[in-house]
């Protein structure tokens, strides 16, 4: 072995990868970056700051450096502008609460138990994983993602089409945090949103809907999707990032739902991680099918072809995809007609 | 937000980063590396060898040609050649083993205490952390570590110096697997090797001398480092990745050990991380540190000129700085004289 023969960089790096994600959780929880902002820069400042000891404060930064998230100059740090953006308390774009997502320990205990879920096809740590009907992770979800979620939801609003002053009946479908119905109304001043989900999870779209000022054109219709009475008819139904924790079975019969609820000119906006029929790009959006595969009982990142059947199979006439750049997603908008 | 504004990809790579560490260890679990080197190169086969789900494997084998490590062409996957050097199991560099150390859920319960040990400045887990007496962690370290050790165990037997002819008289403290002085033991037919380490381990160790032929020139000491008559006088006395577990004081006491117990012409020979002074490059070695934070009480990346001073304090005369490249370590060399 030299320099120029096999390499075991790779795999060192993967084993230990799971180090860095609990070195950014660490300094979320520390607001190390809120206080680097603020001007705290040198190790005893933070340390100060931050209530730690010196040497941690030091090697965590260090970490955090080598990392990309802070640079280091005679022996102080500063925020790289990603860094100010996303990880600053004070920046609106703050991201950290997404940790109690993403880092949530029912999260990772699907991903301890990743060996099992490989063997069996899906979740190992219970029959449903987390798509439970009570499940608190939800709204956890919904409180902690909203910031990410508005530059996607502005661009499916872009997808809805059609006379924004004219009147608008949208179904947000398992609406989560509400932001995708919310951009609608947004962007239709006269658009009436009814929003579908639990009615724990309901909660916090209510209240984004009131922040918004939306409160007179929102509607809550609490339940589980398959078994809610929906209503209708609708000209748009949206489907956020739900299909993907269902078997194509289970999506087909959701979208013969969504078909029978919609008006003959209604379609359907599905916002998904679709990746290529390699399904190995885009790196961003295929590597969501793991998740699928740790968490859910038959979930998947399906492919635009495997959309299109589900929607035909539903009834719908027609299909077109839509990459949402920068976003890692992407959306099919399925015509009734 | 647009593509050339703030970026959160960092951020959700990082945060999403111990996904990468549980699917390279279940592929390791699955042996799914092997079965490919073996010819089963479809979804179906690869089901069939690993006895697991078609749909667990399409995903988890999609997700490591994503990281690097299969390439995918045409639905059947194939090894890259670093893959192949380290992860099949017929491969004499395989490295699946190293998991068994570097995942142990001692080590993940260490890191998932980070933000305490950061507050406290050492190891949330435990006073001593990893270094305690009896700590099974190190014969897992032992029986892990050893392929991955040939490579530097040679760089390092070539700073021994001297005729390779003559009598050599080496301690190698904190032996484990006991590699590095074997190494010593192969470049100078005339050396002859004490091995120092708790009892558990030295069986590692004298194991390892066995098979590589060495049993006559290789001597046990067992007990711990601090407290042993390490006998002598020393030609070499070796310190391989030992150090980095304490914190600068024990290591100066541990240093006059050292000079104590060599000879007038002897020197030490330390292998560790050491990074450069600003202690973010070079990037492999500094990461080392929040290990250090993590799972010991006063343990870190020293650098060159911390460890010059160690050496200093406990006598030795002068010291050189070795990298040691294309390995992540790098070693000091301290004379006597």
């Amino acid at each position: 072995m030299n320099s120029q023969g096999p390499s075991p960089v790779l795999f060192f790096d993967t084993i230990s990868a799971f180090q860095r994600s609990e070195a950014l959780r660490a300094a979320i929880e520390l607001d190390l970056f809120t206080h680097i902002a603020a001007g705290q820069t040198s190790v005893d400042q933070l340390a100060q700051s931050c209530q730690a000891a010196p040497r941690g404060v030091r090697i965590l930064a260090d970490y955090l450096t080598i990392l990309g998230f802070l640079r280091k100059q005679n022996g102080r740090y500063e925020l790289t502008p990603d860094t100010n953006t996303f990880l600053n308390r004070q920046s609106p774009a703050y991201l950290g609460g997404v940790t109690e997502f993403l880092l949530t320990p029912q999260l990772k205990e699907c991903f301890a138990h990743l060996t099992a879920a490989v063997r069996r096809g899906g979740t190992a740590v219970s029959a449903e994983g987390t798509v439970s009907h009570d499940n608190p992770i939800w709204v956890a979800f919904a409180r902690a993602m909203g910031p990410i979620m508005q530059l996607p939801a502005k661009l499916l609003a872009g997808l809805v089409g059609g006379n924004q002053q004219q009147p608008l009946r949208v179904l947000d479908v398992a609406a989560g945090h509400g932001l995708f119905g919310l951009a609608v109304a947004e962007s239709y001043p006269r658009a009436h949103i009814t929003a579908l989900d639990w009615a724990n999870v309901l909660a916090v779209a209510n209240e984004n809907a009131k922040r918004a000022g939306f409160a007179d054109r929102y509607a809550l219709l609490p339940g589980s999707a398959f078994d809610t009475d929906w209503g209708g008819p609708y000209d748009v139904v949206l489907l956020t990032n739900f299909l993907h924790h269902f078997d194509a079975d289970t999506c087909t019969k959701l979208a013969a739902k969504v078909h029978a609820a919609l008006a003959p000119n209604g379609r359907a906006i599905t916002l998904e991680f679709i990746p290529d029929a390699d399904r190995v790009n885009p790196p961003g959006t295929a590597t969501f099918a793991l998740t699928m595969l740790a968490t859910t009982a038959r979930g998947d990142a399906y492919t635009f072809a495997e959309y299109e059947r589900i929607f035909a199979q539903a009834g719908f006439a027609r299909n077109e995809f839509h990459a949402l750049p920068p976003t890692t997603q992407q959306a099919v908008v399925s015509y009734k007609q």
